[in-house]
């Protein structure tokens, strides 16, 4: 039973809150039960698992939890990161909200085959925040990192001005979909890389963008049914 | 310039951060630029702005913020509601995390022409997470309250577990797309009172739900599709 705060492990969890110390030590936190469950389900490569009252004492795992209400057990796991593949992935560009990053991690874990490829400037998917927003995806569907030109296949990105919406432009296997940030939209290298540009169709007086969570998971959505429908 | 921070005006906003004083007051407080931006353009009713530096001493609007890095602007206004209407709106039961519920508003706004109905146990869109996920949408497109027996219109429900596929359920006008909490899934009280049930399909070997925000992009996205291949 640990007792003291200057405890290792206690330490290493506190040290994980940071990201650069997340990726030197190739580390993850997941904190509570159903990501600690999600964990095991995956198969996760576990360092430890810190149960409150019986590896720990209780107010000491609150202490380094990142949760407001503290939280009952708290597990650190070697991050996995996929390799590129699969018949639908999702690349992400400039999306520096971890809460997005994990909800997209878990929407394509859903929705698609592949994995999240995460571009230049998006936020770590091993963050606390990403990996609650994930709801545990990141252990069964780890993400990949790489530039947009390393990818193979359709590139199809998603652009709120794209004169061709999303049900009427062409699709080919492998399919990479293209996000990139809510207010800064993609990039000119991410649209000049790609093979299509499509909207997503919107009401002319609603606003000129769904957040880049929704657009991925209508996205993943119209392309499943569309290589249903071509299958 | 106000300079204490007992002004009355400052009070209020410190006051306007609780639900039971929102509710009371019917007031609602909105931080930064964007949104003060988007409740001007929307024509909301203004009780008052503040900007720091020009009415405000900076660091007194800082300690009434609820943002974490302080804000420069701080608008209070009338909370609007909508009469229900609209050929799709969208019905919530038990979503409870105000990110959610402003974050729906927002894609509501985008993919349909009617408005989100607050069921029992959602969050307060007008609190200042929900106010902040829908992007200002809570003032171009104001939310409701009512039990789903006071809809009219063809009830879809959305149910991970549901026989039908989404793009196999008949649809009818006006439609109101049904959603629960993302744990407990639909309550018995809503899937009874519902016209059709309907699932997102989803791969076998992933997640079981998808988020409730992604869930109503999907289901309105393909109900516009639906719809505008009726018309």
């Amino acid at each position: 039973m640990i007792t003291s705060p200057h405890n290792e492990k206690l330490k290493l969890i506190r040290k994980l809150h940071q990201r650069k110390h997340r990726e030197r030590a190739r580390l993850l936190v997941a904190e509570g039960e159903d990501l600690v469950d999600a964990a095991a389900a995956a198969g996760a490569d576990t360092e430890f698992v810190l149960v409150a009252g019986q590896d720990v004492e209780p107010g000491l795992l609150d202490d380094v939890s990142e949760l407001g209400s503290g939280t009952r057990v708290i597990g650190v796991y070697r991050q996995r990161w996929s390799e590129l593949g699969g018949d639908v992935s999702v690349y992400l560009h400039g999306v520096r909200d971890p809460g997005n990053v994990g909800a997209i991690v878990r929407t394509v874990h859903a929705l698609a085959d592949g994995c999240v490829v995460l571009g230049p400037g998006c936020a770590d998917p091993y963050s606390p925040k990403a990996v609650r927003a994930s709801m545990g995806s990141v252990f069964a569907r780890p993400p990949a990192a790489a530039a947009l030109s390393e990818l193979d296949g359709f590139k199809l990105a998603l652009d709120g001005g794209a004169p061709t919406a999303l049900g009427e432009v062409e699709l080919a296997v492998p399919l990479v979909l293209c996000l990139g940030a809510e207010r800064e939209g993609l990039p000119a290298e991410v649209s000049s890389g790609a093979d299509a540009i499509a909207r997503i169709p919107m009401r002319p007086d609603g606003p000129n963008s769904l957040s880049v969570g929704t657009a991925a998971g209508v996205a993943l959505y119209e392309v499943a049914n569309r290589m249903a429908d071509l299958a």
